[in-house]
Formats: C-alpha cells, structure tokens, sequence
C-alpha cells in the first residue's frame, strides 16, 4: 500500500479539486505525515535549546552573568508562553483583526459596485454591465487564485474541520498558502455580492490560524508539539472562528460545538469562551475605534419592545415559522447536492467545464447578478441591498404592510427597495425568498471560499417577515383581548424565521443562541427555541445537515452520527456485523505465509496472533512494517551477502579450478531468463507444493518496475523479485500477464542496470537463481524483533452492541476493532462495516444488517457456552503442553482498590 | 466481597446520612444491584408480554377481530410510547407542574411568615418569636421528615448526579421515595426563607423524575429496560432541572452540562435543548394562566436601556468584579468545607449534635432568622426581603445612591427595605453581602434538600450592586466623553456580579447565559462574559468548584478532572504509575491458587492470563465468580457426594463388618475438634508443604458466622473451612485469632447446627477429616467452565500518557485498565493510582508521581527493546513447543477496508 499508495493518492488529490473523493488510506497517509511532520519538529526544537546553550558558553567571557539572566528571563517567557491562555488570546485578537479587516475590504468592494452603478444612471445598459461585470471579475478571480494556490480553500471548511476533528489530519488543509487563498478568496468572493457567507470559512481560517500559531510557537516552547494539545486548540479556533464573524461568542462556542464534535471534552468548554470572548470583544471594539458605533453592542441590534415582547396566542405562528423551515432547510440541502451532482454528470458527458474551471463560477454569476439588476428583475426582490442591508430592514421592529392605512411609515433609509409601486410587498418578500432559496443554493457550488449559514439566515428571516407581515394585517390591532393594544411585531417573526432556517439546514439548535447575540435581545426565547426544535426534528428527519451532505459528497473519512430515533441500536451487536474471516499473521509464521497475507488483501494492519489454533491476539502490525520485513529478508543486501558467501565457500572449494569467463555476460544471461520464466509458468509450477500465487505475479512485476515505488526501510532494493510483487500486484493487473505486453519487455534492461549500478559486488545470479534463493528465503520462519507491534489494538466483545461500538469508535477516533473472545481473535469491525450498519439500520429498522446468525445470540446461554469451549481448547492444549506451575502470583505488595 | 460487603456497607450507609463516605466496592455493589434489577425488569416485561397473548387467547370466542383490532392499536400506542421525545414531553412537563407547585407553596409559607410578622406589630418580642419560630419549625420539619423518609435526599444532589452520570450507580439516590422527601424537604426549608436555593435539588429532583417515568413507561415498551438509554435520559434530566427552575432553558442545558459531565455526547444536546424548552414554556405559561404574568416573559425582567448598555470604559470596572468574585467564590467553597468539617470534628468529640440530628438545623436556622429580624439587626441588612425580592430589586435599572441629590427616586415598592434614615446605602449593601455570606456557607450545611446556586446568585448580585453604585457615585454624569451624557446604570453591575460569583463558586460560564434568560435582556453580554470567565480563571487555581469539594468531602467515587493549566499530564505515562505487581491466575492453577490470591487482595476483578511465563492476557474475571467457583469446589455439596461416595465404597469394602455406633456422635465430636484445630495449628502446619496461610485463617472462621455471609451461587454451603477465610477473611482481624475469644467459643455451636439442618446425609466427617478433603480438593486444578469471564477488558499500553488515560477512563467510565505489551499482562492501573496521579501532578508539577524508573523511557529504545525481548521470550517458548504449523491464513473472502 505504501508502495502505490502514493500515486494513487495523487490521482485522487486531482478529484479533490471541486467536490473531489477521498479514500481511507488518505486519513493512514496523512498520518504517518503528521508523525513525520511530528519528528522533524522535534528535532528541530532539540537542535534550537542546544544553540541558546552554545550561545551562552560563547558569551562567558564578557559580563557572564547579564547573559545568564536574559537567558533565564527567555526561559521564563518561553515557559509562559506555553500557557494555553496566552494562545488564545493571540488566536483572538488575530481571528478578530482578520475578521474586521475581511469585513473592511467587503464593505469597501460592495460600495464600489453601489458607486459604479449609481455614476451610470444615465445609461441602463452601461449600468448593467458595471453591475454583473464587477462581481463576474470577483469570483472569477476569487476561483482563479484560490484554485492556484490551495484548492482545498474551496468552499465552506466545516466539513474537513469536523473529519479533522475526528482524528483524521486531511493533508494541506491547515497550511500557510490554504489560509491565504481562503482569506483573499472569501474577501473577493463577497465583495462580489453575491449570496454567499462568511461563517464556515470563518471556522475554517481560525482553525489555520489556530494551526499556524501553533507552529509558529512550537518555535519557543515545546508542549505545542503535542497532538492531543493541537486537537483541543483546534476546537477552540472553531469557536472563535463562529464568535469573531458574528460578534457572538457563547453561539459560536455551542453552534462549534454542535457542528464539528461528536462527543465534547467539558475540559475544553472555557478554552471555546475565552478564545470567543476575546475575539468578538476586540471585534467589536474595532469597531467603536473605527466609529462605526458608539459603543460594544450587537451586529443587527433590534428594538423590540420589552414589556410585552409576543402574546402567547401567537406562538401557533412560531410553530408553523418551525415546521415550513424545516421543509425548506431539507429542501435547500437536497437541492444542493442535486446541483452538485448534476454538474459532475454533465462533467462526465461534456467536460467542458471541467476544462475550463473558472467558466463555471463565472455562468453562475452572470446569472444571479443579472436576476438581481435592480432596474429589471431586481425592482421586485430588494435586489439593490446587499446581504447585510436587507438582514437590517427584515429585522425592522416596524410593521411593513400597514403603509396603506398609517402613514407613519415611510419606508426611510434601506427599506424603501422592498416597496414597490405596482406590487404588493407580500409579493416582493415572496419572490425575494424564491428566488434567494435557488440563488444561495446555486452560489454555494462555485468553488470559492463560501460558506451557506448567512445567505440562508437572511431567507429565513425574510420568510420569518412574510408570516409576521400577514399576521400583522389579519390581525391589526393585536391578538391580545385585555384593554391594552399590543401590536404584532413582524420583526421578531423574521427573527424567528432566521434562527429556524439555519437551525434547519445546518441541524444544530445553538443558532437560536446566535441570534440573540446577532440582535441583542433575548425577549424571543421561547417562541425560538420551539420553532428551532421544531425546525431540527422536521430537517434532521428529511435529509442529512449540510455539511454531513457535503461530507458524504466529498467522500471524506467520517463516521456517521446515530439518528433521532436509534432504538434498535441497542440490540444490534458487534458479532452481527463483524467480519469473521481475520487476515492474521501467526507468532511462528514464515516469510512466505506473510508475503500470501500481504499479497490478498489491502489491508492497513494486520493482527498478530499466538498461533492459528489459539488464536490469541498479542498485538496489530501495520502492513508497511511487514513489507520492510519482507523486503529485509528478500532485500538485495541479504542476497548479496548471501553470494559474498557462497562465493567465498565456492572459492574455498574450488580454490583450484577457477572458472571466471561466465561472469562477464551476466546480462545475456537475464536475456535468456526472461524467456525462461515465461514458460516455466506451466511447466514448473505444477510441481511445486506451495499455491501458485507467489510465483504466479512473479510475472506482473515489470508492470510497475516504473512506478515510483517507494519500501519503506530500504527503498533500493528493486531486484528481488516476490518482493515487488508485494508492492505491485493489485488483482486488475491480471491481464499484463502475457509476455506480449510492452511493459514485460522492458524487465531485462531494468534488471541489467541494477546490476550495473552495483558497484562493489556483482550480482551473478541469474532470475531463476533468484527465483530459488527467494523460494527458501520464504521457507525462513520470522524474526519480529525489529518490528513495530501495536501491542494493545482496541478490542471489543461480540456483545457489545451498535450503539456503544459507534460511541467507542467515535471517542477515540478508532478505525477498525478486533473482536476478541477470552483472548481469542473472532473477529474485526472496521469504520466501513460499522458506517454501512448505521446506515443500514437507520433506513431499515435493523433488519438487514441482522444476519441469521444474530437469532442465536437471543438464547443467552450460547456466548458462555462459546466461552466455555473456547476454554476448554485452551486448556487442553495446556495440559498438553504440560507446562510446569512452580511460579504463584506474587504477594510482595498490597494491590490498590 | 460479596460475602462481607453486606454490612459494611450498611455500616457506610449509616455514615452517609449527613456528609457521609462511600468507598469503591459500593459502585461495584450499586452496579450488581443495576445489573439484577434489570434482569428482573426483563422477567417481568417477558410476563407483561405473554399475559397480554393470554388475553388474546382467551377472548377468541367472541369479536375476536375487534380485541385483535385493540391489541394492534394498543401495541402501535406502546411503540410511540418508545420514542423519546414523548418521553421528554412528558419529563417537561411534569417537572414544570412540580416546579411551579413547590414555588407556589413557597411563596405562600412567605407571605405566611410576612403576615404574622405583620399582625404582631404591637410587640417586639411576639414579633420576634414569630419572626424566628416559623423557620425554625419549617427547618426542622424539613430535616426530619428528611431524615425518616430519604437520607439521600439531603443537599445539592448536584454532586450524586455526576457521580451517577458517570456510570456509578448510587443505591436509594433514585426512588419514588427519594423523590417525595425531596420535593417536601425543599419546599419547607425554602419556605422558611433561608439563604438556600432551588436550583441543585430540582436538578436531582428531575433525574428522580425522570428515572420514576422510565420506570413507570417500561411497563409499556422495551426500550426503556437500557442501560446507556436511561443515562442519556438522565442527562437531559438533569438539563430540565435546571430550566424549568430558572426558566432558562439554554442555560439549563449548558450549565447541567459543565456541572455533571466530563464527555458530552452532541447527539444528546436536542434531548436537553427539547425537554428543558417544553419545561421552561410550561413553567411559565402556568404563570400567564395563574395571571401572575401577562405574557410569557423572564423571571426577573430587566429595563435596562438598550441603544447605550454601558461604556467601553466602564470595562475595568466589570473585570474587577469578575476577579473580586473569582477570590470570593473560591473563599465561599473553602467556608463551606471548613465549616463542614468543623462539625465534623465537633461530632467527634461530643456527639451531642449527633445524637439530636434535629438540634444542628434548628440551632442555626435560630442564629440566621435572629440576625436578619427586620426590626433588629435585619434593619442594616434588608432583612425583611425575601430571596426573591432582594434579587429583583438589586437588578433595578434606577441608581439609588443619587438620591441625596435627585428627587425623583423615593424608593418605591420593596427598595425602600435598603434605605436606612441612618446609615448609608453602601453600608446596608456591605453588611448585606458580608452577612449573607457566611450565613449561605452555613445554611447550605444543614442537613436539608438544598443549593447554594441562588443564594451566591444573590450575594453576586449585591456586591455588582455595589460596585455599580460606587461607579455611579464616582461618575454622576456617566463616563461618556461625548456630548450625550448616559448615566451609569447599576443594575447592570449586579447582573454582572451575579453571574460572576455563581460562575466562580459552580466553575461554570453558562451561569452568563443564565443570568441572560433570568433578566431577559442580553445586552451586557460582553461584561458578563468577560467577568465570568475572570472568576472562573481565578476561582479555579484556588479551590474546586463547590460540587467537587462535596464531591471529595462525601467521598464519592468520581475522577477529577484535569485542570487548567495540565501540561504535565502529556509527559506523565501509565508505566510511572501503573501498579506492576498485578494479582492474576493463570489459566493451569489449581484452587489453593485461587485461594491465596482472593485471601491477599481485595480486589474486585482478578486478570487471567495464560500461564506465569507467558502471561498473556485472557481476560479478567470477577471476584465473586471465583469465590463461587471455590465454594462450589470446597462446599458442603461436593462433599456429601464424597461422603456418599466413600460410603458406598466402604459399604461395598465392610459389607460384613458394620459398625453403626460411631456416627452417632456427630456433634461431640465436632466439639472435640475444636481443640484439637486450636492445638494443631503449632503441630501441624510446620508440616504442611504449602505456606500456613490457609490453615491459620481458618481459626477465623468463627468470628464472622454470624454475619449474614451470603455466596453468590449456593449460599447453603457454610461448613468448608478454608471458604469460609475467604469470604470473612480480613487483615485487621487478626487480633481474634487467639481461642479465648467470644466469637471462637460459638464455632462449634454453628458447625452442629449445619449437621443438624442437613437431612438426608449425615455429615460424619471430623473436622481434620474435612481439613484433609479439603487439601485434597485445593490441589484440583480449576475449570473455568462456568465461569463469566470478561473476555476484552480494557487494555492499555505502558507508554499511553496520562492525559490520555484520564480521558479513556472518564469517557468509558473505567474502574481500572490493564497495560499489556503484545498479550503480556504487565501492570493494571485503577482510578485510585489515576487519582493520585493526577492530584500529584496538579500540586508537584508532575514530579512526584515520576519514579526513577521513567527516566529510563526517555531513551526512546527502551520499549521497543523490550517488546523485542518479549517476542523472544514467546518465540522462543513455541520454538520449543513445537506446534505443527499447516494452518495458513484462510484466504476465501476479500477483506473489508
């Protein structure tokens, strides 16, 4: 695997690029990248606190002393850098400028366009193309770089945050160039106007924020080398990235929370509220510097009266506000993916996009920014406004409708674009909502930095409006039946309508929390909180969350959460959907039972097990440390060694009768055994007592001799011949077999020049020599001494159920599990069996992944009688063995508990 | 254990009532307890089942259809009856009916109080004797009732819940009875109007409810018979106390999970968010329909203004408030223990307190009503305002300190209660804070249902209160530099403070969000964050948050937490405090090993590895399984069917000489014996090959027959010997080995009394003869046939870190771990040595649990040497085992992943 993994993977880097695939071994991949990473690091470290020693030795001459302190004042800073808090707090007030300054250039691209299309006013036509012009060249742009420097800054981030979060380290994607391509890419992106949010990749750029830092100040104190420690800071940055966009820091700590855990460490809770804290106060800070505002309050502070916020007649429309937007965020998330996956078949049919990848986002922005031309189609949707605009005047605590009969109400500042002369503004809301639904759904695809939370906040709060507009003209005076008239406040429907749509399409219920923070007043609880529980548990029913849709889209490693309603969870257990049929390596096996194990199956690790009758587990190797066994024990060293000797013995034998003139043409000779191989095929094998399997791609190995094909201990040892098998044979190359194909001509010559790159010993034995000494090699039992054994794999009962498999799993982030028995291996459950029971289950009510095989377990008795029996081998074979008792359990010290 | 853990725990019991003790082995017991109560459970829904096709049965004869047709309806009904968010609807609302009835009694023993108080104006001291009486008698009343009903009911229940949360069963913790006592303890000891809050005991009330209800709806259906499902029902519990007591339903769920989790499952967030919003609605409508209120708004309804919250100068101030309630809060839980334990101490040395429970109540509800006597001292303290008013009148928007020089303020409604004609606002506030202090440390002693959440809530309101007016005396004119003059609002320091010093004592920051749903406005979210997580920084370096050091004064069985500041924890491994010398069996032992083993340690499970020289790991098993095991080895059972046998045998030997007359005797010589073993053991265990532990124990037996001894499979076996050491054995009772104590004296009184039950066999074997059969039977070797055993307990490796640990014991609620290298069992780590670990490492940064050994593992090698050595040892061992080697891996099925 190691072996071809690595152009494989680069094939797969390639899909990546829009709403690529990846596979499992891309998580084992990334890895042994991050240990890599991990040592180098390390080293590093070592080798800087050995050059502060240098330093102070070189310096000992001249006023020593003053050295010696500045030093220890270093090591005291150091030392209290390493504290978490100081992290934070730079994590904040970066994320906070980064925000604040994002924002400043928005502001200033989006007034840009307004003043370029207010100077035009004399001509429409020239207006029109300032209009769609300006964000055309923005995203194009925005596509453009962000797909040059770091195409994994494309879209929302949410999703390889929460896969990262996993445990899984995604390779790139917490890079130097990532965040700049994220933080110019977004900027451009929304600039542009078009209805796209700044939330996800707001997650995203903390948490390469958080990742930079991170190593930027492994550079003084050493605890920030630890994985634990990075993952913990990680979620923190998740937090402040939500805080800092949105000035709300316990929304942003709980909507983190709920979107990118799975199981929350309560240890970490404060770290999510400082960090948060920290960034939206210096956000908004930066704000009242800049005197934008007067003093720190909300982002789209609202004015609803206090003393009688709703009347509790009302709540019914709450609830209807809860149940449509459910719909809707269903609705949305399915049509999504629908575009997504209608793209990539017209890919599949015309790759004309695909070719040209930024027409594509330019289409798309043609299209929306040309529906929104304020003097066409626009007049009727509030086009005019940008995103942030019409969130301020749907929030409005005035009534829209009532303009009719009070005059009150004239539609000042922002407001007047929903007012129109020849429609009606319920008409105006529902086109604007219609329209944005499709227009937001479509605007997310492009692959720039975007994330979907504010465009869909913004409907639902138009939504929101549209029920409050209603009720307020079926009920002008109130519904409230005592003297006092309170009026019905739309806006607090918008803000209900807001917090219920994202709720919905993102299935998290802390954007209630969010909105009281967007808004500032809390007096909407209740009628807020209902309609986002009813929002969650309407979506959440319908179709995946965004990002879980957008996880299984991009094929990312992760495990799927346990529904609702997960009932038969608890009596679905681990020994229904185990594999039985372990590929295990024995204790006492020989070299040629492991290259057969190696040569089956893909596996990433493999167990190690006392003996094939015992069965008992003693550990997990990973299968490129059993290939660098392999490629020791067949490697060309050990052969050369082998010839030195056999030449030396030869040499003493016939230290009279010298026979050189048959080493010169060594490679005619391989000429010659080309030829010879590929008839001994039948004529050899038939004989042989082993399967054909290790001879049998013998054949195949000059199909790959070109690859790049890297061992990992000893990589030039390109001649043994089963070993390249090893890393080779994959079961659809079956068909290079025959002598014809063009690759298996080349062999000879690669085999000549290794024997001509070998300089102090020449390699004399022919490929059917070769072929021999391997055959005996393999026969060698082997010798595990200098290999990495897992030496505690994660095991499990075949009684565990579902449920507590996926919490195990997913707390600690395990990729596969043995199944033990009192010490014997029964079985494995990996991430792919354990997805496809809770996918299965979820869909058909645990039928189908109860195998006829579970029936038995209801019985009670059949798992202690297995126990039993498997006991009894067990003790058989001891009494067998008759092995001696002299040793008693030693008595020296008092056990605890 | 088993056997004598009967009465030490009810010895415990006894200990529990105020501040009592538990150790390890009663989650052990509480866990059994579980274990049996849901197999009775599974019995009885089995029965329900089958009475129910009884039914069916039985009406065939007439409209079977019809009762076909009902069933069918009534097994749809139960089916929905499974799903959980019923059963949250029906937990919400019960516990808002509960929660409004118990502050409906409240509030009516208030204005009790208030009008006896009132109607005696004519005289100071009946006044007095009402003033003092009333809470005196409620108080009373609470602790005894408490007392007789449910001892378990006493204080927070905060601390139990977590305990609980984390897999520990708590005996009694989760009755109807538990429930009743302390729904009426709690409503009289907050009707009396002492410093106690509701908070911590709803919590503990609505997990009792929510455990009734799934008792109550496993009628039913099946699903609510599962374990894990009824903790995550639980935690949502735990969430709707803390809503439907506040009306916060966010900060219910956040602050129930900071308090009672260490590992948050996201997928359980809905569940708290859904039952706590249906409470907190319900709560509150039932205040609209009682026209307490008009609509549904917060409990303590703030009117601060909202275009201008507060100045970005006025910050410091709010960050010195976080950090004096940072130090205050650490100073109200040090008080709290300190007084705790002085009581403690106190009852010690005179018992008189102990003796009359009643007299502690009463006598300090009699100190804290005599301070606060309205027309006494009460008069510089606000004593006449209950909790509630106090609250509600601190959070005022109105400044009271301008008063001197603004007449618009006359302390209308309750505020004129800190008016004094002579003594200064600041003054009243002072002795108000220090007063009520000290007297909430106090009352939160009394063994009564209570929390000490509102009454800190309280006193952190006050003090903002104070800050908050000085600011406003300072600055009269506000801060502002600019034109606009915004005057300094105080209430909205008293938010601050209150949410503060709530955060410090709890060590959470949802008390923000807390404090935003009480007062219902969210505009200082920014101070209150800010000095919320202040007092957390400072509170928590100090001293553990109030449920932690109930937590440790009750003993609890629950792991800390890690700290802030645990950098440590990464470099700390398990091989530096994993216990090494491990008690195991092997797989070949004979029962005298089994014997020595469960008579050293006290341990509850035992490992059992293969052999002493492999030591691989089996699995482990229960103590109790192998006392059973030895029972039924050495019981009386087995030995009659040797008698029988041996009789037979002779029968058929001395078929001609019979010699009746000597079994006759039986219990005189019994009575003989017991000299003759008291003698003996000089004489004969110097002979004896085997060590004199399982001789000298036996003199011991005596002294424990008379404790009811209850062995788990056959409890009738009370004659072996050497069984009987096991079960009673204990290192402290040494002292009665000597034959003149009263317990030996009885011994042979019991040996005949078992003679005599025995019917159809006599039992004719003299004690030495049992002694011999018994050393016969030790020299057996065990079959482990039916014998449960756990076959994967949780294993780690030697250099997995402390962090790391901590967290996999606290996520799957360990009780110890075994650490294997490849199969080799080679130490076992318990929550004991992790506490100490982790309590060692928080105050000796990491030195003193590192033992000179660990240094050696920094060389990097060490562990890969040893596993090298390891392997050799296992290689080795089956090189000279020999074992045929032709089973090779099977290859029939392509492998998953």
């Amino acid at each position: 695997m190691a072996g071809d993994g690595t152009d494989q993977r680069a094939l797969q880097y390639e899909q990546t690029l829009m709403y690529g695939r990846y596979t499992q071994e891309l998580g084992v991949y990334a890895k042994e990248e991050a240990a890599r990473l991990r040592e180098s690091g390390q080293r590093r470290s070592v080798s800087d606190r050995s050059r502060t020693l240098d330093l102070l030795e070189y310096d000992k001459g001249r006023c020593a002393k003053c050295r010696i302190c500045t030093v220890r004042c270093q090591k005291f800073l150091i030392s209290r850098v390493g504290e978490d808090w100081i992290f934070l707090i730079l994590l904040g007030l970066l994320m906070a400028l980064v925000s604040w300054a994002v924002d400043f250039c928005i502001a200033i691209c989006l007034q840009a366009q307004k003043w370029m299309y207010g100077g035009l006013d004399s001509n429409v036509f020239l207006q029109y193309l300032a209009w769609v012009t300006y964000p055309v060249v923005l995203i194009t742009f925005s596509a453009g770089f962000t797909q040059i420097l770091a195409p994994q800054a494309v879209g929302s981030g949410i999703p390889e945050m929460k896969t990262i979060l996993r445990g899984v380290v995604l390779k790139e994607y917490l890079t130097f160039k990532t965040f700049v391509a994220k933080v110019i890419g977004l900027t451009c992106a929304l600039g542009s106007g078009m209805p796209l949010g700044k939330e996800g990749p707001f997650v995203h750029i903390a948490s390469l924020c958080a990742s930079l830092l991170s190593k930027f100040m492994s550079l003084f104190g050493g605890i920030y080398e630890n994985e634990s420690r990075n993952i913990e800071m990680l979620a923190a940055a998740c937090a402040v990235g939500v805080g800092c966009c949105f000035a709300a820091p316990i929304g942003g700590v709980l909507f983190s929370i709920e979107v990118t855990s799975t199981f929350f460490a309560v240890r970490n809770y404060w770290r999510g509220f400082f960090a948060a804290t920290f960034s939206a106060f210096i956000f908004r800070v930066l704000a009242v510097w800049n005197r934008d505002e007067e003093t720190i309050t909300a982002l789209f502070k609202t004015r609803f009266r206090l003393d009688f916020p709703f009347d509790l007649q009302e709540l019914p429309a709450f609830a209807v506000i809860g149940i449509a937007s459910g719909f809707g965020g269903a609705l949305f998330v399915y049509l999504n993916r629908l575009i997504v996956q209608f793209i990539r078949k017209q890919k599949a049919i015309n790759r004309f996009l695909m070719k040209k990848r930024l027409l594509y986002p330019a289409l798309v922005t043609l299209l929306v920014s040309t529906l929104t031309f304020p003097p066409g189609f626009g007049q009727f949707m509030a086009g005019k406004l940008t995103q942030k605009e019409s969130l301020v005047t749907l929030l409005d605590n005035r009534t829209w409708c009532k303009q009719g009969i009070a005059e009150e109400f004239d539609y000042i500042g922002h407001s007047e674009a929903w007012k129109h002369p020849q429609v009606n503004v319920f008409v105006t809301l529902v086109l604007f909502i219609v329209m944005k639904f499709w227009m937001s759904a479509l605007a997310t695809t492009i692959p720039v930095p975007c994330g979907a939370f504010m465009p869909v906040f913004v409907i639902g709060a138009a939504f929101g409006r549209l029920v409050g507009e209603s009720m307020a003209a079926w009920f002008p005076d109130g519904i409230h039946t005592d003297g006092t008239i309170y009026p019905i406040v739309p806006g607090g429907y918008a803000v209900v309508g807001a917090a219920a749509l994202s709720g919905a399409v993102t299935h998290t219920v802390s954007t209630a929390v969010i909105v009281f923070e967007l808004t500032g007043q809390i007096s909407h609880i209740l009628p807020v909180m209902i309609a986002v529980i009813l929002a969650n548990a309407v979506a959440q029913s319908l179709q995946p969350s965004l990002y879980d849709s957008i996880i299984r889209i991009k094929k990312l490693p992760y495990l799927p959460e346990l529904g609702w309603g997960h009932h038969e969870k608890y009596n679905i257990r681990v020994e229904d959907i185990m594999v039985r049929d372990v590929r295990y390596i024995t204790l006492n096996c020989c070299y040629r039972d492991l290259h057969n194990v190696l040569l089956i199956g893909q596996l990433k690790t493999l167990a190690l097990v006392e003996s094939a009758e015992s069965m008992i587990l003693l550990g997990s190797i990973e299968r490129a440390q059993l290939q660098s066994l392999l490629s020791l024990q067949l490697g060309r060293a050990r052969r050369l060694e082998y010839i030195r000797e056999r030449a030396a013995a030869e040499k003493k034998r016939l230290s009279v009768i010298s026979n050189p003139g048959s080493e010169d043409d060594g490679p005619r000779v391989s000429q010659e055994v080309r030829f010879q191989i590929s008839t001994e095929e039948s004529s050899f094998s038939p004989t042989q007592p082993i399967p054909q399997k290790p001879l049998k791609p013998a054949l195949k190995r000059a199909s790959v001799v070109e690859r790049p094909t890297e061992i990992p201990t000893n990589s030039q040892d390109n001649s043994g011949i089963a070993l390249k098998n090893l890393f080779c044979a994959s079961p659809d190359t079956e068909a290079l077999e025959s002598p014809a194909s063009p690759e298996l001509r080349k062999m000879p010559k690669r085999v000549r020049i290794s024997v001509v790159d070998d300089g102090d010993m020449e390699d004399d034995m022919t490929i059917r020599e070769i072929a021999e000494w391997e055959e005996q090699q393999l026969d060698e039992q082997v010798n595990f001494n200098n290999c990495k054994i897992d030496p505690a794999p994660f095991q499990l009962v075949e009684r565990t159920s579902l449920h507590k498999t996926h919490t195990i799993f997913s707390l600690l982030g395990l990729d596969h599990a043995y199944v033990t028995s009192i010490g014997r291996l029964i079985g494995v459950v990996s991430l792919k069996e354990l997805r496809k029971a809770i996918e299965g289950s979820v869909t058909v009510k645990g039928v189908k992944v109860r195998p006829p095989l579970a029936s038995f377990r209801d019985s009670g008795t059949s798992s202690s009688e297995n126990e039993a029996t498997e006991l009894h081998k067990l003790w058989d074979r001891h009494k067998s063995m008759s092995l001696p008792r002299e040793h008693t359990p030693s008595e020296s010290d008092e056990k605890s508990q």
